[in-house]
């Protein structure tokens, strides 16, 4: 955690924020701070600061919290098509793509994805919040992707995959692919990887009737959390020089 | 899992093959093979090729050996020194770095690795032989890295560090870095990773002073795991036009 992240709901008075959820404890144990610390906050969806410890105790955090001046890093403007990956893997990858600040996760049915993985708690609305959460406090963010859930692959591919299509190229990560996987993916982009054993060739073939182009990252095959992180990497702008 | 990774010990003629670990539930619950079905496997530190199920059953698995007629895929002539990671995403990173193919592994003492993580079982031999297997049969690879624990900073900067140096340029990943990290890192190369919060300045600098160069991924801080995959990614070669 390299930020506490703060709603409006956690605020009990204009600068006073209470916490007291599983967070304390790493707070305490892993940052080893206490009464009196300096810690940087953000404000969910809002602007990144800096709050002192006003009070930490087992299971509770108090901080007052200075002008919060400070904007969070731009966007990644990247969307992200995901096949659902077991349930096992998605808390990372939820953490991973929202610490790497993508715009825009769709997680999207396969032939591949068994049908029980929709069932899965990590799915529900409050945990995906909370591994985003998790992921922003990780990279320093404030504003968590935007999240879609595709139960049909046919109608996503050809009724809505072409009109994100219109406002950003597409890329599949393709193992098969002749063409390697970019270094620098330009962007904006709308990116799509595939489920554990990959697209059926079928579905391939559709993604890329729709106009998306494919790109290999090489023969090994990566588990889909270092394929993500692997692709995204690809994704980053060159930091500023300072 | 993309490749059974079997031992000599494993054989218990010149073609059959026993295993009756946790991959026997993996092959019988997630990849549901079943008896007379097909399977790659490869000989540790040899070549890969084809079996097939002659008996599965809870806890044994008996497969038949084809010839192992095909070469594995090329080392990725990468050393990872990196800082020993909390131990709870050791066994993670011991699968990426064996699923990428590098060649060399240093775990390394830092000012920020607490002297604890050095006692974890997962840094036990068996452990990390479990781990870089768990990798191979992902990346369908079948030599393990090398792999060496240094535990004196230091004594490792100044006296060995160098040599290695003669052999391979070295780059270390820094947030702080005026220079972005490269999108293809030339090979061979030495890449060093620091720990949760990074080195210190100071170490940061005698790792300078050895001759190693640094670059960035950006301003967003990344979990090491994610981190060390980001930038293997950029060190993946091009994979071969076909």
């Amino acid at each position: 955690m390299n930020l506490l992240l703060l709603r409006d709901s956690d605020f009990r008075s204009n600068r006073n924020a209470r916490i007291s959820d599983q967070r304390v404890d790493h707070i305490r144990k892993i940052l080893r701070l206490s009464k009196g610390d300096e810690l940087r906050v953000g404000l969910l969806g809002g602007r990144i600061g800096t709050a002192w410890i006003t009070e930490i105790r087992p299971g509770r955090l108090d901080v007052e919290v200075a002008e919060l001046d400070t904007e969070p890093p731009p966007r990644l403007p990247i969307e992200l098509v995901l096949a659902v990956p077991r349930p096992k893997f998605i808390g990372r990858i939820l953490q991973t793509v929202a610490c790497f600040g993508i715009e825009k996760l769709t997680l999207l049915h396969s032939a591949r994805v068994e049908k029980s993985y929709w069932q899965s708690s990590v799915l529900e609305p409050e945990s995906i919040e909370r591994h985003f959460r998790l992921g922003l406090e990780q990279g320093c963010d404030t504003h968590p992707p935007a999240i879609e859930l595709r139960r049909s692959f046919r109608n996503f591919v050809t009724e809505e995959l072409p009109d994100r299509l219109a406002a950003r190229p597409g890329l599949l990560a393709a193992q098969s692919s002749p063409v390697p996987f970019p270094r620098q993916v330009a962007l904006p982009h709308l990116l799509i990887v595939g489920p554990e054993g990959g697209f059926l060739e079928q579905e391939v073939s559709a993604i890329s009737d729709a106009g998306v182009t494919t790109g290999s990252l090489g023969e090994r095959t990566l588990r889909v959390e270092v394929a993500v992180t692997a692709c995204l990497s690809r994704c980053l702008p060159d930091p500023r020089p300072h």
